[in-house]
């Protein structure tokens, strides 16, 4: 750990005793908010007075008016259950918030976790809480999306920082530490990650696999610079935040905290996850009091500080990107990667693969809009995002065998502004689910690419197979629902433009192409799903395309046959055989889901019946 | 690194001449097998030769005619595309595989990856290769199996060795720090984790944050005593296998390998997850047998060697398991944790949240069979297996907030004959789908309980809510089809008996402890489904209860009301509201999912029809 101070002046002593009184500020509410609540964490909010105190009123370059500019510095609550800690401050600075952006006041802290308030028990931007980028809650996740904030600063040229506070018994999930080789190999000295070692996990003692000293021995060895301070010394603190690594490093601050500090009732016991009961608030409230007084300051509420301003937003291209329709020729010809010019001899032929023409959509993309971004899990030899990588490296970001970083990574870089693509094989999403779950429950306007789905990869055997994955990202419902996870039930309409995530399904190039270009268009999350083999160019490249829609691909008086992906050829054949009987059956290509079927049930009706295939 | 060989005699240059010779064996098979499929990892597989040649004829202690004997040391290939590198020599020992167990050939190397084949692409015993015990190729998941493994030795008092493979590329994946926490941690010493640090990924070179060096330093930081080694050389693979840490740390292997050694088309270019094509096979073996000469051997597969001997197999208790009906005010005034004579004043009053009953049938089941083994997450005083881990602490792990470690161990754990009751907060299950999807896919035994379910966790917002799981459950298929993850279709009848992952959704206390003795009971995977607050005794505790069963609690003429869960009582009283109004309706405790509907739909059609509730 070779570090130098930065050239900030370090805090005088009036700013300590005021942000030590700003933290206690926070504690008090913390403490009353849960207690009105009857749950959450007080314990865990007030082992981070002091480091929130420091960030929010004198380390981040902010606008309390305007929580979601992209000029702000930003503060990830990996650790979400300690977000009554951070509540308090956004009530103390009249930070907007909520479908009417009233400025929050103190006095709504009373309102946390009741049905109706915005002041959710763990962080969410999705309900109106816009000072945070993703939600946060299930653990662990909140140093990716950091990552990916970061890289977007990076990518934008802009010099606003990231601060990400991660729990020490949090830091037992592996996504942290793919997240940590991520900033490090990516040399993001933009993100601070922040180490809560309070030692008290929510059953028992953290482990000393997470003590502090054994975290900075993993983050050395991970490649950052990391500091042991005391978290409740504001200097200690803000000196930290402001130091420099001599070469270069990711600085990493691993603060040594105590769950319910100030509050002397917390202090003895485990009170994970307990409020303070009613009869013992006053007790508490009287020992954060006297650390008060300490400071000299009556009350800490009517104490202003203004946080400093931050710089300028970067700029942001328009969010309609048209890339006309594919010639896949021409298109192949003007890629100079290798690979690019084989794939021509079979588009002669008329037959591409899905997942190339993923990986041409997503160059005609890049080129059209500065703000597409794309991200891989080393198969974009397979997925087809290294054409992108090739051409446009600053904007691809090779994320390595660690899918669940790379998901929340994506909706980092979307929560600033970006237009994230990433893909792996759709088994691999798999390993993401959960961050996939917290990623569209935020409204993050991700693009998810899943290849080599279904069953076209049999020889692989079953742990290469993804065969559930329609199934589950139609297990989200509607985008509005706050939840966006209520199970949909198969006879319910939901819009595909209305679905938290619509499932894209091409089963030939041109209308993966199209759908690409959808996706993109689409303002939140999508699914893509492609596949190994070559299909044939069955759609003309003017045909268009509609999220909800589908394609009558042949037609049929006696019977409906329903498909998407490649089963659209399958049945194709079927309609043949069946031709060969007498049988005349209309194909239905569903390569949107949710869809409207009206069309198709009319046509079923119209017929003798409708068969839906799947693999 | 401080280490001291151990007193195993190193190995006579005969003996590195035949391992050598079997080493090229293995390899020569693996590139001709490849080939012979037209898919599959031989350069992968060829980095692995020598370690696996000295594993299996050298080190490992077994029985190749019995390979699921508990009394095996075991190999866990987490890098599952390298198995073409571990067929052909369990081809020449002729082990048994396959449903008729007949000896397995090198002859049978041709058949790899073909769909009537047992060689599948990638490790799976459930396709009847009991050599492995949990599919891998999904990567990352192979030293949590190992570990659960390598707990199943330590409580049976065994000496049994388990050796696990990871890739470097691999090594990125989050859950393989988490597994080696877990393994410094629990001090598993007889577990040793092998890096194939062979620098090429699929995509590209291996990043530096996952070099030889650094994978060294990060073990290092993580309380494991790493030795870096030429993969290459038998004598040294030997003599580190046989190394012991000076301080009594779990010792790891990290192994510089090359891709493609010793064939020489495969050692230009990328040749991931590519076979040599039929008119480069021949260069290819050619240049295995210039390196063949060089031990003097000429004929690899004639050579006999015969691996080490393995000592008894432990004993396993009957797999049938009675806790008879529950009597919880007896049962909890037994328990001798400080939560649990708490309960009691409410289960006199007749209420008794599923998710003590769970902690309660976990106790029962604990004392009536020593096989019995329970995990948690940190939040076994949420879940209540923190009754279990008090009374029975050798047979309770701590798995922390690492989720996927703990399913992916409850599999080794499941593996090595033991029943593993693994619980969490049902949303915190989505962090470990792809880890459920391969022990699934795997046939393992393990019982999976999410606590806090659904919506009565309402206050603590989306992140925290497990809505989909039952839907994710039901998507998998038939325990008999290969993949176990084909999509079952709602009309689809799949008796629970026969379903990949049967989901049991108890109501109230007395059907929470028979359902889970009937998950101990069932020979694979089950999930329980327990809630946070309190619900009625309903159930008589003589009351029983099937797997695919189901409950009238209310009889009605007019209408059937079907739920479980929570909602079984919100429905009783939906009743008691149309009751009011004249309607006399029924309602049905689906406790059980697949469940044999027909005497539901019977009902139905009898009353005025059918309505399911669900959250």
């Amino acid at each position: 750990m070779t570090r130098s101070a930065s050239n900030v002046t370090p805090l005088s002593d009036d700013q300590k005793k005021a942000l030590v009184a700003k933290a206690l500020l926070l504690d008090r509410y913390a403490v009353s908010s849960t207690t009105a609540s009857g749950s959450g964490h007080p314990s865990t909010a007030t082992s981070l007075g002091h480091v929130v105190a420091v960030l929010l009123y004198q380390q981040m370059r902010w606008l309390p008016s305007d929580p979601a500019s992209l000029a702000n510095d930003r503060l990830v609550l990996s650790e979400g259950h300690a977000v009554p800690i951070v509540y308090p401050a956004l009530g103390d600075l009249g930070v907007p918030a909520g479908p009417s952006h009233k400025p929050l006041s103190l006095a709504d802290m009373a309102d946390l976790r009741k049905l109706e308030s915005i002041l959710d028990g763990h962080p969410n931007p999705a309900i109106g809480m816009p000072f945070f980028d993703c939600a946060t809650g299930s653990l662990g996740q909140g140093a990716s999306v950091g990552a990916g904030l970061a890289l977007a600063a990076r990518v934008d040229g802009s010099d606003r920082r990231i601060y990400v506070i991660i729990g020490d018994g949090e830091s037992r999930e592996g996504q942290i530490w793919e997240a940590v080789d991520f900033i490090a190999e990516q040399k993001l000295t933009n993100v601070t990650l922040i180490f809560n070692a309070n030692a008290q996990g929510q059953s028992e003692p953290v482990s000393t696999q997470q003590s502090a000293d054994t975290l900075a021995a993993k983050l050395t060895a991970y490649g950052l610079d990391p500091v042991i301070i005391d978290g409740h010394d504001v200097g200690e603190i803000y000196d930290a935040l402001n130091s420099v690594a001599d070469d270069g490093k990711p600085v990493a601050i691993v603060a040594k905290t105590v769950k319910g500090w100030g509050v002397e009732p917390l202090l003895h016991g485990n009170w994970h996850g307990k409020p303070l009961p009613a009869d013992k608030l006053a007790e508490g409230e009287a020992s954060i009091a006297a650390e008060l007084a300490k400071t000299g300051i009556a009350d800490a509420a009517a104490l202003k500080i203004t946080p400093p301003a931050p710089g300028n937003a970067p700029a942001r291209a328009s969010r309609q990107i048209q890339i006309g329709d594919p010639n896949f020729e021409e298109l192949f010809a003007s890629i100079s990667h290798p690979t690019a010019a084989g794939v021509i001899a079979g588009v002669k032929k008329g037959k591409l693969a899905t997942r190339r023409a993923y990986g041409a959509a997503l160059v005609a993309l890049g080129r059209a809009c500065v703000d597409v971004v794309a991200l891989d899990g080393d198969v974009k030899n397979s997925t087809f995002a290294e054409w992108f990588a090739a051409e446009m490296p600053d904007r691809y970001f090779e994320c390595r065998i660690a899918e669940q970083n790379m998901v929340s990574t994506a909706a980092g870089l979307a929560a600033a502004g970006k237009i994230p693509f990433l893909s792996t094989f759709g088994k691999f999403l798999a390993r993401a689910t959960d961050q996939m779950e917290l990623a569209i429950m935020s409204a993050a306007n991700i693009k998810i690419c899943g290849s080599h789905s279904g069953t076209t990869i049999g020889a692989d055997g079953p742990s290469q197979m993804s065969l559930p994955d329609v199934a589950y990202f139609r297990s989200f419902g509607h985008r509005n629902s706050p939840m966006g996870t209520t199970v949909t039930m198969a006879h319910e309409k939901v819009a595909a433009a209305d679905a938290a995530c619509p499932v894209l399904v091409p089963c030939d190039g041109v209308s993966t192409w199209k759908l690409v270009e959808i996706a993109a268009n689409h303002d939140g999350a999508c699914y893509v799903r492609t596949m190994r083999p070559d299909t044939p160019l069955h759609y003309d490249p003017t045909e268009s395309f509609e999220l909800g829609g589908h394609k009558i691909v042949r037609k049929g008086k006696d019977v409906v046959l329903a498909a998407n992906g490649y089963m659209v050829f399958e049945m194709l054949d079927v309609a043949k055989m069946l031709a060969e009987k007498g049988i005349d059956a209309a194909v239905v290509d569903c390569y949107c889901l949710p869809m409207d079927a009206t069309g198709v049930l009319e046509l079923a009706a119209a017929t003798g019946g409708l068969i839906v295939s799947a693999e």
